[in-house]
């Protein structure tokens, strides 16, 4: 029988005692950020159960680490850590268990309806990545900015292809997204154009929150990154095509993906989704040694992104995709970034790219599924997009289906940001 | 007659009075880094300033600013608070002020021998963004990459192109530089090339360290822009050729250049070079208005990079050129990267991009001086080089020449990475 909580968790619930996402909140806007996990519609205040001596294993007995604004210290603790904190806290919170089940003082004290709290970004993240790793995605953008012969570059089968990004525009679900203003192409002879992007787009992705580092000039053997990931989020990688389009050549993109991406509040743990573990695609060729892993393993995590767009009461289902669409590995995404003794920091945000799947309703953007705006969708309502209008929602949801029971990335409204005109 | 201090300054110091730029250092290598300035051969500590309640302007008296591991608190103060700690400083170190020249107690605490202390990077870097605004570097890298047809995209003369650079492996001066692994182009049908990278290359560049920021959503204008600048340090963006060419498509450079990025101790004040600026070259086309500013500037900075080869006593310049060849200024990239809505903050890091000059003695790294190693450079002693060998030294110096005095970054060996084999 499935491991049950003495806290009541809706079937329905992405958040049973199976998940325990990390996360963390204000108990008012000028209170200092808490850490806590996520458990059906309550947030349980890791600093309180810390405050109490109730992580008592080995390795977390007298750590600070939970009394810390962020989660920074805990990720650089590294996985034994993780799955002590994990067994100590679903032992806490299982049904058989008295400790706080049968403790009123301290339940009220630690348990915090999410109702009442603000989730904000639970890391410092010092860089972010954000690679390219969906062939679908890679071939359909190929054929949209290049043309249909060769859409695909030689080194992209060879190597997993990515990007720095822009960290201090990481913000969380729920935060409005300014429409930028920038420069597109020129037409004919005219001045490039200038003003509001015309061609916002949103990019369904996942990310991995790395957990222990490596030092400037040390790699990561793939065979050992998984240690290194903490857990995933949900990421949207807002992007406007316009200004991609006219700046990228030949250093990649800049301002039309700085102006913000957007982060789900809850991280869930490597160890959460181990069930829904699955294999990897067969890669051919067949990867350099360093990326040759002994073991390449997916998730399977069913993914869907909405459109509900101003004014409306609807949202519209855009894209039904999984993250088992990828086809190089979160190890080998992480061990390619570090075979040039690049350093990585606790905290770091690595995104897996959009994720497209190889069938027309499983693109992971608005630039695949209307072919840069030429065919534009059909939502609900008799309403049309070729690109996003201000007010559009866009809500993205992961979820993985246990016996029973779900681990999900969050309801649908937890990624909602709005687009404004600046 | 120029302004002196009491202290001894030899007249061809980089740091004279009129220069005073800021750093962070460590007595012991345990110890929590201190702030300070630059005299002479001494470092003054601001920290034993401020605690001497010496800093008593409106804007600086009973700040903690000083107090701090890094300049960020003191650098989100912006120009003003620059303006009067500059000025405290100047009359502080002056010849004619007995305060500090007179307290035998004060000097013994606070002025430490340069030689006695480790300098380390007095910012936390946020976010690194690195800049193409030097358009011979540009033409010479677009010939070689891509062809002589049209070497520099036509994006490029209607905005400052960039890139998202890595923070995490910025390094200070000093700092030994492991040479990458990583994949190169395949030859003919063979796999990739994977190993040491075989072109490993130096970029000569200055950086601009930020200011006050923006917040997500906002812009600064191209005539504010300056006041969001606090000063410039040398900074060398080592780059692996190979690596670089064969990862670069479509989304720009990644493991070819975040191994490691090396910059000058010393951050100099854009007050202390506002004697030096000149300027700006005309811009053909007209920018378009948001980066059309009323004052256009660029500094008159001499700059110089030297090969010390491994085991050799000798080194060669090897390039000579000036922050002033550069066709898009300091104020325009930092316009141009808020424009969007993209938040900058305090202690971020906004590399110019390869300053090469029109003569060939003026290219900024080893790929235009050698032709992407085609035509390898002779040094003093019979050596040549196409590319950098383990154990070579790069130093670049930087700097002003004033009426009887220098305004410097540095003396040559600042800048001295040894770089290794893995
Ligand atoms: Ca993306
Ligand atoms: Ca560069
Ligand atoms: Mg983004
Ligand atoms: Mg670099
Ligand atoms: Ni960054």
């Amino acid at each position: 029988m499935a491991l049950k909580s003495f806290i009541e968790v809706h079937p329905d619930s992405h958040f049973p005692i199976q998940n325990l996402p990390y996360g963390a909140f204000k108990l008012q806007p000028s209170a200092s950020p808490r850490l806590g996990v996520a458990i059906g519609d309550y947030v349980l205040d890791l600093s309180e159960i810390a405050k109490a001596g109730l992580f008592n294993g080995p390795l977390l007995a007298g750590s600070d680490c939970f009394l810390q604004p962020t989660l920074n210290k805990f990720l650089a603790l590294g996985r034994p850590a993780w799955k002590e904190a994990r067994a100590t806290l679903q032992k806490l919170l299982s049904s058989m268990e008295p400790t706080l089940r049968d403790n009123a003082d301290l339940r009220q004290k630690s348990l915090v309806p999410m109702s009442e709290v603000e989730l904000v970004i639970p890391m410092e993240i010092g860089d972010y990545t954000d690679f390219f790793t969906s062939m679908h995605h890679a071939k359909n953008c190929g054929t949209i900015f290049r043309g249909p012969e060769n859409p695909i570059a030689p080194n992209w089968f060879h190597l997993p292809i990515a990007y720095h990004g822009r960290a201090s525009s990481v913000v969380i679900s729920g935060t409005d997204i300014i429409r930028p203003r920038g420069q597109g192409p020129p037409t004919g002879n005219s001045p490039p154009y200038f003003g509001p992007s015309m061609k916002l787009d949103f990019e369904l992705e996942m990310a991995a929150i790395v957990g222990p580092g490596n030092d400037l000039g040390k790699t990561i053997d793939v065979n050992d990154a998984a240690d290194h990931i903490f857990g995933l989020v949900l990421m949207n990688d807002w992007s406007a095509r316009d200004i991609q389009a006219w700046e990228y050549v030949p250093l990649g993109p800049f301002l039309g993906k700085s102006f913000g991406t957007t982060v789900s509040p809850w991280i869930v743990t490597l160890d959460a989704l181990e069930p829904f573990a699955c294999d990897a695609p067969k890669q051919d060729p067949h990867p350099l040694p360093y990326l040759a892993e002994k073991i390449s393993k997916n998730y399977d995590i069913a993914l869907e992104a909405q459109i509900k767009p101003s004014g409306q009461k609807d949202s519209t289902v855009v894209t039904r995709t999984n993250l088992k669409n990828l086809y190089w590995t979160l190890t080998q995404q992480l061990a390619h970034h570090t075979i040039n003794g690049c350093n990585l920091r606790p905290g770091d945000l690595l995104g897996t790219g959009t994720i497209s799947g190889p069938e027309p309703e499983s693109l992971g953007c608005l630039l695949e599924l209307t072919m840069n705006g030429k065919n534009p969708l059909s939502l609900n309502g008799g309403i049309t997009r070729r690109f996003l209008e201000d007010g559009d929602e866009v809500i993205f949801s992961g979820c993985c289906k246990g016996d029973g029971y779900n681990v999900g990335f969050g309801t649908c409204t937890e990624i909602s940001p709005e687009i404004l005109r600046a």
